[in-house]
């Protein structure tokens, strides 16, 4: 079977096109390809479909086998293969995912995809509230961009104790469908520097809604513009918040990583 | 750049075929591959070059870029990947290493090597000795197989708190140039089952040299025969302490994961 490995910000998958024919039990083989000793190593399976509601269909499976609804870090990548393997020939496309048709739009040249941009759709931000975590009050922001995040601002992020604090937001009694939660410092209006506590799997390298739901409550509350770099452990996103559409518009890096043959 | 990924028991690395051409900056290449959300991701880099003194050469890099002397889980995926690659032909090798020039038997069945057995040497065991680590006595068989080793008894192995209990024993002032340590349930005479905290890098999935040690103090304790299976975290290697040459026998499997191509 040939794949392809890519990244988007170190968050890793395993590429497969299904367009033509489908291996069997996808979960299982997510399981399988993702273990990191054993298997090619990745946070999981992205499937490329074709579709009747867009131009592809992607369909994601973690490391776990669960499948997951849309990931930011892999669809730019899905743009990438499918202009690259010659799937597609456009550089504006739609992709269909459990969370809805996502529009892509791909910046590429002499032929490679370098960026993508991911329209990410409308934030439903909620008013600003106070949490105690850990004795200290914290005030957040909670913003859905799809999923729930809530964003709270410090100075010293790099320093954060995110282990010990992490899971306190994450179960904390007020979000009783438990949250992601973004600690963002605020470098200059237009950088804002972000860490990132995902619901069910801790800190990771990068996390594309959350970097979303960061510039939202940032221009909310004046902090930044309505566009601007958001720097993760993982590496930039540029973010843009489109005062026309009230879309949110998200451009990063799709790379791929190797080409390989897996028996 | 075409390349291999192999593993022995989980312990896995990105091989790469040097007899005829060598990339320049081997140690930077290592850290980049081994990245495993940026690159191929693996434990290291083992390059296969010809030999004056062997059949082969390998040199291995760890994911760090620092070199390794030897590994007994890599070097049998040395002897799978020349056999079946076509570089060598015949199933018994020697491999040069830092550690010297060790001796391979490959088990094939149609072409393909199934397991390895490596000559890993004269084991060099102390007499036993006690330890208080945390408050509590343990009788310790300190065993050299190239590498220092000491191992321990204890009911209930895969309950133990090691990532507490490990690094004490790691750096115990009674070995300034700290130790490798395995922690052994006899299952039966011709079973152990260990855990193992490495020197420098914490529990591990494998390590054969520690497996050789379990062995070794095992038979001479009177806890098992001069054979035994030794059953670790990621897969079972047979050891065997020869009457005749002293040496140690490790069997252990090596696997083909997939092959890959990196730009």
């Amino acid at each position: 079977m040939r794949f392809t490995k890519m990244q988007g910000l170190g968050n890793d998958y395993v590429y497969l096109d299904c367009t033509k024919e489908t291996p069997g039990n996808l979960p299982g083989l997510a399981v399988r390809l993702s273990d990191r000793h054993f298997g090619v190593g990745s946070d999981g399976l992205i499937c490329i479909f074709p579709s009747r509601r867009a131009d592809f269909r992607m369909r994601m499976f973690n490391a776990d086998g669960s499948e997951g609804e849309m990931c930011g870090n892999g669809i730019r990548c899905v743009g990438k293969y499918v202009y690259e393997k010659g799937l597609a020939n456009r550089t504006e496309l739609t992709v269909e995912t459990l969370a809805g048709v996502k529009r892509l739009t791909l910046h590429a040249r002499d032929g490679a995809v370098e960026t993508v941009t991911v329209d990410m759709g409308e934030p439903a931000p909620a008013p600003p509230r106070t949490l105690t975590v850990r004795g200290r009050e914290w005030e957040v922001i909670p913003i859905s961009v799809g999923n729930p995040h809530i964003v709270t601002y410090l100075t010293g992020v790099d320093g954060l104790e995110l282990a010990a604090l992490g899971p306190e937001f994450e179960r904390h009694p007020a979000f009783p469908e438990r949250t992601n939660t973004e600690f963002v410092e605020v470098v200059s209006p237009d950088r804002l520097k972000m860490r990132v506590w995902e619901r069910g799997s801790g800190e990771t390298l990068a996390c594309g809604t959350g970097a979303c739901a960061v510039l939202c409550a940032s221009a909310l509350s004046g902090r930044s513009g309505r566009a601007a770099t958001v720097q993760l452990r993982g590496g930039d996103l540029d973010i843009r918040w489109d005062i026309a559409d009230n879309h949110i518009y998200m451009t990063g890096p799709a790379v791929t990583v190797f080409e390989g043959q897996f028996n």
